[in-house]
C-alpha cells in the first residue's frame, strides 16, 4: 500500500515512498499493528515477540518474518530498543491543522529536532489528551525508530499536522478558535497564574535557538513556567509537560 | 587529586579511584569547573571552546590540552554531544541522606538506569529547587558522560546521595521530617489532590520495574498523576517534572 506522491508538499524525509519507516519496541510497534489508517508493509520479529503479538498479527493479516534478537541488532543498529519486533510501515494519510478543530489542547512544536525528546512529547501529549500535535515539516525528525519508540505508542494514536510554514498554521489555530501560548523561559509572565482559553495551543520551539520570531510574532501572549531559579531551564519535552499538566488542571478546575 | 578507598563502601564504578569520568558539554564543563568541590583532572578542549571558558580555567589553575573536534569525536564516541571540550574530574566527596536535612523537596530514584533520563531528572530537580537527589549506588548510570549532558550543570550544582540501601535511605529520610511520597501510575489516588507536607521526599521507579516492594513499603503513601487517561504512561523524567511543579505549586499556595 504505497502512499501518494505529491511532490508538491513538503513533507519530511520518510514521507517519500520509497522510504523505509521501521517502528519498533512493543508498545510503539502493537500500536501501529493496532492502527488500522497505518499500512504495514513487513513485521520482522523473534518467535517470542510474534507469539505475544499473534492476535494483532492476525487481524492485520501479517505474516511475520521470523529472526534472532541478534539479526534485529544488526537490522536496525546498535542502540535501537526493540524488544524483539520492528514493523516497516507505510506513512500514515497527511492532516490539515483544521482536522484538529475538536481539540481542547493541541502542541505546537517549532523546529524540535531531537527524536527521543520529540516522542516524549507525543508520549505526554497522549497522556494528558491533547487533541494533536502540530510540527514543522522540515527541522523534525522523522515519524519513526527512535522517535517512535520514545513515543510509546502515540504516534499512532495522536494526529501529528506536518506544517510546511508555522506561522500560517499559528494562524488558522487561532482561526479555529485556538489562543496560542508560547513558552519561553525568559518571558516576564508566568503560565500559572495566567486565564488560559478553553482551547489553548501550547507553542515550544527548540532549546537552544527558542521560538523563531514569526512564531513568536503569531502567538497570542508568551509566558515562563514558574521554577525555583530562571537561569535553570527545564528539558524541552519535561517543559512540555509541566505545561500540559498545567494547562489540563487549569481548564478541569473551571470546568467543575 | 584521588579520591579515597574504602572497600566497605559499594559507591558505583565510577566512584573507584582508578575509573576516567569524563563530563562533557558546555553546560556541564562549566559547572564542573565552577564546582570547587569538584576535583579537576584534566580539560581537553577545541581551541575555540578554551577561549570560552579561559577565565574558569584560570581560576581551576587547568592548562587545556587543546585538541580538534575530530580529536573529541574519537576519544568520547560517537554520539557524544561534547561542543568542544571534555573535563576529566574526580568523584565528589560522598554524602549521607542527613546532608539533605534543610531540604525542603527531595528526589529519590529507586534503579532508574537510563543516564539521560537521570540526566533531565537532575536537571528538573535543580529548576524546582530541589535540595538534593537519592539514588541506588548500584542498578544506576554512571555520574558522568551522558547523565552529566543531560542533567546540563545540575550533577555538579545538586547534591546526590548514593545509597546502598535504599530502603533504609527511606527510613532515614522518614526521620528527618520527610514525607515520603511514592509514584505509581496505577494508584487510586491523585499526587495533585492530596495534602503533602513541608519537606516531601519524592519516590520514582524505573518505567518497566516500578517502585520496589521494599521501596514501596518505606513510603508514607502512594498516589498518581493525574493523566487523562490511567493506560497512558509518562517517560519518568516527565513524570518527575510534573510532580516536582506540581509539589513546588502547592508548597508555595500554603506559604502564601
Amino acid at each position: 500500500m504505497p502512499s501518494q506522491r505529491n511532490p508538491k508538499n513538503s513533507y519530511g524525509r520518510e514521507r517519500r515512498a520509497d522510504a523505509q519507516i521501521h517502528i519498533y519496541g512493543s508498545h510503539a510497534a502493537e500500536a501501529a499493528l493496532g492502527n488500522m489508517a497505518r499500512p504495514i508493509l513487513r513485521v520482522t520479529a523473534t518467535a517470542n515477540a510474534a507469539n505475544r503479538i499473534a492476535d494483532l498479527l492476525a487481524r492485520r493479516n501479517a505474516e511475520p518474518v521470523i529472526v534472532s534478537p541478534r539479526d534485529l541488532d544488526r537490522m536496525l543498529g546498535e542502540g535501537a530498543v526493540h524488544q524483539g519486533v520492528t514493523v516497516e510501515v507505510g506513512p500514515l494519510p497527511p492532516l490539515d491543522v483544521e482536522d484538529l478543530h475538536e481539540a481542547s489542547i493541541v502542541l505546537v512544536l517549532d523546529q524540535i529536532t531531537d527524536p527521543h525528546n520529540v516522542g516524549a512529547i507525543l508520549r505526554s501529549a497522549a497522556a494528558f489528551g491533547a487533541g494533536g500535535v502540530v510540527m514543522t515539516a522540515h527541522h523534525a525528525p522523522p515519524l519513526s525508530g527512535a522517535l517512535a519508540k520514545a513515543a510509546s505508542g502515540a504516534l499512532d494514536t495522536i494526529p501529528v499536522v506536518l506544517a510546511a510554514n508555522l506561522a500560517r498554521a499559528l494562524e488558522e489555530l487561532g482561526q479555529i478558535g485556538f489562543i496560542r501560548v508560547g513558552l519561553d523561559s525568559e518571558a516576564d509572565g508566568f503560565m500559572e497564574v495566567q486565564h488560559l482559553g478553553e482551547k489553548v495551543a501550547l507553542v515550544l520551539g527548540a532549546e537552544d535557538k527558542g521560538l523563531r520570531r514569526l512564531t513568536r510574532e503569531n502567538c497570542d501572549f508568551i509566558c515562563a513556567l514558574e521554577t525555583a531559579s530562571t537561569l535553570r531551564s527545564l528539558n524541552v519535552s519535561n517543559a512540555a509537560a509541566v505545561a500540559l499538566h498545567t494547562i489540563r488542571q487549569a481548564q478541569k478546575s473551571r470546568a467543575l
